[in-house]
């Protein structure tokens, strides 16, 4: 006899398989294709791995990866929301309580519950952890843009201050990580990557 | 002065956007497209997190996760393999040594040896970690199969008994997960996704 229990955790895996289908404004770095929510978490999920000793303080990197691996599960029903969108991001949050509800409402309450606190930790970005996380989650999509010639900085035009307002988390979780954005917008700004305002 | 040390790091994460771009047999639950190295990494890991609790034995959730996320970075120049091709199979361990030193490489030697360390553990198959890291690893396509209404396993015709020898390590990592991949194995033959040998 299987436990329902365990149906509800198949459910819940196969629901996941939709988060490779969600797709992000951010281009690969050889601008083949655009890259989906999966592609995204895995990628500053390792990041997260391989930077987590530059970190300011001490933090416990097996939480920051499971927050970004979880991060993103609500665009599965709320859509990825670019983050240089100030229409889109107005009605964002209520958008993302309502998937949240219905993705981590799939499992059986205990589990659905850790989940989703892992999720709210990293949106209310006050932990040493989920400002960690934070600023993985939008180095990601930096260095994508930075290496691949412009990327959505180019695209929409975005100006120089949009990008250091996006990015600032970094500066409160690593100085050696700071100092690198820093340089690389300011480099990226002569290349006319980012409009300089 | 940015250290070399970080300067390796990036050069290496900007190197991982390449995951994205290697495609496996297996497609996604919606039949869409296949679904590559990237997604994979991510969906699994995941997977480990939520399943976690149906280990046989109690294990480093967060060793698990760390290994399911490095684990296929090889195929960044080995190229993914896929699991029920014989002749492809007998180069593999070769193929993906030599990828190893490539990608480990260029890390700081303490740095790529630790991230090595966990690919080799997970290779090796020896570890209750691993060996529950390899049970993911092996029951997300069969889930995608399964779901997707066969999947490589009708495309390729697989046999019965080839099903049943990839997924045997998870007989050893979880009793109810095995359970589970026994009757999915009984069905999916019933239903024709399967040849019954």
């Amino acid at each position: 006899m299987l436990s329902e229990r365990l149906l509800k955790d198949i459910d819940f895996i196969v629901e996941l398989d939709k988060m490779k289908s969600v797709l992000r404004q951010t281009s690969l770095i050889d601008n083949s294709k655009r890259e989906n929510d999966a592609e995204h978490s895995w990628h500053i999920s390792v990041m997260a791995l391989v930077l987590a000793e530059y970190a300011n303080e001490k933090i416990d990197i097996c939480k920051v990866i499971k927050m970004l691996l979880v991060h993103d599960l609500v665009e599965i029903y709320a859509g990825d929301t670019f983050c240089y969108d100030k229409q889109a991001n107005m009605n964002k949050r209520e958008r993302e309580l309502k998937a949240a509800d219905k993705i981590f409402g799939m499992l059986d309450e205990d589990k659905g519950s850790e989940l989703r606190r892992l999720w709210e930790e990293f949106e209310e970005m006050k932990t040493k952890e989920a400002i960690f996380a934070a600023s993985m989650d939008r180095l990601q999509p930096f260095f994508n843009n930075y290496y691949s010639g412009g990327g959505t900085w180019k695209k929409f035009n975005i100006p120089k201050g949009e990008v250091y307002k996006r990015i600032a988390p970094l500066k409160e979780a690593s100085d050696e990580l700071w100092q690198i954005a820093i340089n690389m917008i300011e480099d990226a700004c002569r290349k006319g990557y980012i409009t300089d305002n």
